[in-house]
């Protein structure tokens, strides 16, 4: 994105942050300065969030190209079902966008959070970056809107902290919760009731957190014991603070 | 920091990001417009990261309060000497700070990275949150930088993601790296002979990538399997990428 880059075809992997518009870099509002195509990824009905972070910043000029999954949480994501169906979307998004970039013109593609910590963006630069230069503008993740949302000290000094997603079998969550100093849990949705119990047994549950769309203006954060139902959407996390030896 | 607390005391945790001065966010760009007082820390006889980040942004007329750690890496971190030298040093940077909360002033306090992932203002926060407003100000993490420079994707699907310090004793470290399906190791410095071998014996080694100070002019980024010497900064990190299942 250099200046004597801008003539050529460019593929950008754009992190737009957690949900708070202002949480956007000065590079990423270059980016979509420059962009000539902004490509958004949307669950297929809904408008998408990525772009809803940026709909203030994107030029009237620019083309948009909304990229719709044709699949979320309505199959196991183990299935042959949902993995034909998502490789086909995938295949077709990199050639929509391949099509823009052999034209010249300069795709960047939003993304939610970091491009390159659990982003779809992965998907279209394990296609196209063999083809086409890109650069990757790092975002503010979704973990760290929400702890900071909070004002909750997350990770110190030695602290081990973990990623986990809320589809492990529940031993295992329970195992790798006990063996974390701080943790976070993702896509929580109906694994909700069996996350709990993993808290619970690794001792955990006194300091973890439910947050809903965090840094979001409906933003939903309560301690998880102190939530009564069991209704989870599949983006809300949990976090378990670490920062135990505090000098 | 909504325009009816301006004329309040407030004290800013405020992310600025991974050192790409480029990587700084809105919001971080609003506090420093609005603070009465930037604070920042540094190691004696140093000049500090987070201001070199923001420093084209500093407002004239603003008053700079450096934080000079008094040990940084001179002492082990569980001795008696380095607890009591930090918990003096932050009591005093915390009463400094104070001083001028209670003259009814902004403070922002600017960190590398995110302040609440593995920052120096934690322990600010701690002492100062029970008696002033807070905000934190989330930031690009100085891991999200690093891979992003390289391009790399890190974590995707269900991958369990782990940062570990590489002051974990050998055996410790080889479980957790292959316990994980991507990893981040921190403060590689002199622990990096250890670190290598507990990669090898993991067989994590093939896919680590060695960092030196990730997003800035002076980047290093290379294979450690290619990295000829042992030699390391204590802000070193190797990178472990996961995505092993790719649709």
């Amino acid at each position: 994105m250099t200046p004597e880059k801008r003539n050529g075809a460019k593929l950008l992997g754009v992190g737009v942050g957690p949900g708070d518009p202002e949480l956007l870099t000065l590079k990423a509002m270059r980016a979509l300065g420059e962009a000539d195509v902004v490509a958004h990824f949307a669950k297929a009905g809904n408008s998408s969030h990525s772009r809803a972070i940026v709909a203030q910043h994107l030029r009237a000029e620019v083309t948009e190209l909304p990229l719709y999954y044709p699949v979320t949480t309505e199959l196991p994501s183990c299935s042959a079902g949902y993995r034909d169906a998502i490789e086909n979307f995938y295949d077709g998004a990199a050639a929509a966008i391949a099509t823009h970039l052999e034209a010249g013109r300069v795709v960047a593609v939003i993304s939610e959070g970091d491009p390159m910590f659990y982003g779809s963006y992965m998907h279209l630069h394990a296609r196209l970056a063999p083809r086409f230069p890109t650069e990757i503008i790092a975002g503010v993740t979704g973990m760290s809107g929400c702890w900071s949302s909070a004002a909750m000290p997350m990770a110190q000094g030695d602290d081990v902290f973990t990623v986990l997603p809320a589809t492990l079998p529940e031993a295992e969550l329970e195992r790798r919760l006990a063996e974390a100093d701080a943790a976070v849990v993702m896509k929580v949705g109906r694994h909700l009731p069996k996350l709990r119990r993993a808290l619970e047994k690794s001792g955990r549950l006194p300091r973890a957190i439910y947050v809903e769309r965090g840094t979001m203006a409906a933003e939903i954060m309560i301690p998880l014991a102190a939530k009564r139902d069991d209704e989870a959407p599949y983006f809300a996390v949990v976090l378990v603070p670490g920062w135990g030896e505090r000098p």
